[in-house]
């Protein structure tokens, strides 16, 4: 499958490299491809520049990456995640299954971040994105856990969850096909895009176990 | 145990009644106990009076709960809880576990509803109620799981946990004991009171999966 990640960082990368090990084809988008942006340090990743040579992806501009793609992952910031759409380009996203794997911290006080509150309570950055991009398949998930065990479930023990909410039934069928094809088995499904709300909000109940105990964890639902 | 319910609703009720038949002593703290109030239709529970008659339980002011109990539990809606604990008054609750079950919740938009702005970010009820009664030792504590389940954990099969945190060692221990006695396996301790910022944003998650599903369930931490 043609896969564009919008965004370079950790998650982008993490996601690139398992989904071009899996044999997708994978571009990564990034705002400017100058040779400085692709031999610049980022955060908990290797430079992009390494990630080319290491995984064999390519790295373009956010439009380039959307127009290429069949399926879209936006691993941005989440303050920035609209913006960088719109950089992606509208008329790119059309159609397309857009999987928002983005959170919307606020980390102006430091740890814990909280939730923006712009992004928050009766709205969410899902809903938003769905929002600015009506014609995009906007489907919420993988957002709930660390880069990782996002495509490698198995590195949790046990069953643990991934949630996935979405308008478009079709669209989340397609997330959901991918995603057990990396191992995921348990798929929990919040309804249409007003669950990203639930989606987001695990993530001030996921920094505070990560800041308790690190990162390799995922949570499980045990209906009655 | 002599413990004092501050809020006479369906989870002051049902706790009540599952911790007499623990053989512990319980009164439950009401505003007004005029005979109107004690025969007052309530939500989703009985009316006091059928309550007294049911477990042999007791109903009295606020005040009178408080000043009675070894162990006070927050049973009142969140919006109000800070407004009621003061009508049970600091110096009853001075020195002694409070147990914080409420969830400050707006249903000003209908479902689902959105954690109050006030309490939400970088803050959180429990915080407040701690913040509002420095010498009581707040444990946020079975806010996370609806009433029928929060004593009767057995109810929802396989592992599941019970979310705590605040600031005093002593009282978590408390709290503790007392959740084993009544069959809870994994308590997860979230740290210190800031951490009801995430017992509290399970809440919005927890909506969304009573609406797809009911809420017979609970979640578990599965970690790597």
């Amino acid at each position: 499958m043609k896969i564009g990640i919008i965004g370079g960082g950790s998650v982008g990368q993490t996601l690139g490299a398992a989904l071009i090990a899996k044999r997708h084809e994978v571009v990564i988008g990034i705002r400017k491809t100058t040779p400085d942006e692709l031999a610049k340090p980022r955060n908990f990743a290797a430079t992009l520049a390494e990630w080319q040579t290491k995984t064999g992806g390519k790295v373009a501009t956010m439009a380039e990456a959307a127009a290429f793609a069949e399926v879209i992952i936006n691993a941005t910031n989440g303050e920035a995640s609209v913006a960088a759409l719109n950089l992606a380009g509208a008329a790119n996203l059309n159609g397309k299954v857009l999987i928002d794997v983005s959170n919307p911290l606020d980390f102006s006080k430091g740890m814990p971040p909280a939730l923006l509150p712009a992004f928050a309570g009766h709205t969410s950055l899902g809903e938003q994105i769905q929002a600015a991009f009506p014609q995009a398949r906007v489907v919420k998930a993988f957002n709930t856990i660390t880069a990782a065990v996002m495509l490698n479930p198995g590195l949790i023990p046990g069953d643990h969850d991934l949630f996935i909410s979405g308008n478009d039934a079709a669209a989340k069928a397609t997330v959901s096909e991918l995603a057990r094809n990396f191992g995921w088995q348990y798929i929990v499904d919040l309804g249409d895009i007003i669950g990203a709300r639930a989606n987001e909000a695990i993530l001030p109940v996921w920094v505070r176990l990560m800041m308790t105990g690190g990162p390799m964890f995922n949570i499980h639902v045990q209906r009655g």
